[in-house]
């Protein structure tokens, strides 16, 4: 028995999320299955990011046992055969035995678009949530106040099942862009990237914290993020933006130094 | 009884294409079924582009005759709340009566996008083709020998009804953007955009276009892309590139000096 990990890409857009259920076409599912076949046995793979339906990933990292004596790179050619084209394996490498992704974590890097405008150009389709023209700067200031270690109880899933509420970000840059298709307006750029990095987080945190920011684009005064923050309730913040403008661009883990780049797909 | 002009975006990703087919989802289709519950009566919508199975649209042109006395943006209103996301109208206005798109048409503008990687990243499925590492200067050197009024017969689908096999071609410009997404490899952007224009095109001509690009890029000598034009034979050029790289950026027409860009959606 030996423990393979894998790095993930995925368009999420016609999975049920990550997380395997039954009657649902999930990532998990979909590479459990394929993974199967290949060892002849039911075959469990562990993810480090339960990333939720419609939510994209470019680099999420996930674990399975074998008793395949195959080659990592047999793997990876064999689940690219075996997975439908908006998954795909990116990376396979040995692992320490009964390596668990979420427990090896060491921090995640989530992107978010927001794209200002009536409609949703069509290179952006299932890729950014459209929204009114906003005030980026007022976003970046209220941002400021969710850096560091704090009680996130404001910006989680009633349905978290998280013991501690208590996260580190580490980054939130907000920025607009021009790509992917000369997205501007008739101001400047049309797109808002918003990158968060943090140790580890909620359920829905991101797209929550996303959420919230629009309240502010649109002219919420900054330093009621603080109000927001402290009072730990999540009825204080705003709306749980689109999962359709979310990507997972990285999950950062134990088995990083030992992952060439430029082996990567 | 009046006509109204009509520009459009869409992803043509769950389409069969522009035109209407029975027992198809068409993008035409799509819009007439729309038109006739506004109209009370069966509407036909006239088209300036007629895009393949899968090809994308930023600024199509279309145009319909109508009963009703509304405002363009009436129409505008309705016809986005009667159409799924997919399809976006940016833009409404009244037309000389009778108007055809087809005939009124001043040239188009196309993109293409291609993937130097073995997989296409998730923001990139549908929207672009996974090709390997091109020289893209070499495919600047041939493309150079299309510029022009030429025959491209061999630049056309065998069942391409055009009269005449004679189009003129002003720009093809290759570059490597670096959009959407930090897409970049060891040795620089890893995105190819091809951006064509001309005053109309045959059946497949772009895609074609591209897929015999694609064949310098990978070494062929460049001047034999002369060849290949002279020979007015299809069988000479290269492979039709992937419906899903291709985007009709803009349909120019005799409407556009009425236009007033800061309008549209």
């Amino acid at each position: 028995m030996k423990t393979i990990a894998l790095i993930l890409a995925y368009d999420g857009t016609n999975y049920a999320g990550w997380q395997r259920q039954s009657g649902q076409k999930t990532i998990q599912g979909t590479l459990e299955d394929a993974l199967s076949k290949m060892n002849n046995a039911p075959t469990e793979i562990r993810g480090a990011s339960r990333t939720d339906a419609g939510v994209h990933a470019e680099w999420q990292i996930a674990a399975f046992d074998t008793h395949r004596d195959y080659e990592p790179d047999r793997f990876k050619i064999a689940l690219n055969a075996l997975t439908p084209p908006d998954i795909t394996i990116r990376h396979a490498c040995d692992a320490p035995d009964g390596f668990q992704p979420r427990f090896e974590s060491r921090g995640k890097h989530y992107r978010y678009w927001l794209w200002q405008g009536h409609y949703l150009p069509p290179m952006l389709i299932h890729r950014a949530a459209a929204v009114r023209k906003l005030d980026v700067e007022n976003m970046r200031n209220a941002a400021q106040y969710l850096i560091g270690e704090h009680d996130f109880s404001s910006f989680r899933a009633l349905d978290c099942q998280a013991k501690s509420p208590v996260r580190t970000l580490t980054r939130i840059d907000i920025s607009t862009v021009s790509g992917p298709y000369d997205y501007t307006c008739a101001d400047g750029n049309a797109l808002i990237q918003i990158d968060v990095e943090g140790t580890a987080f909620l359920k829905q945190m991101v797209r929550i914290i996303v959420g919230t920011l629009i309240d502010f684009g649109l002219g919420m005064p900054a330093h009621k993020m603080r109000t927001i923050l402290e009072s730990r309730c999540r009825a204080n913040a705003g709306q749980t933006a689109p999962a359709a403008g979310l990507t997972l661009v990285r999950s950062f883990s134990s088995l990083d130094d030992w992952i060439n780049p430029s082996l990567l797909l």
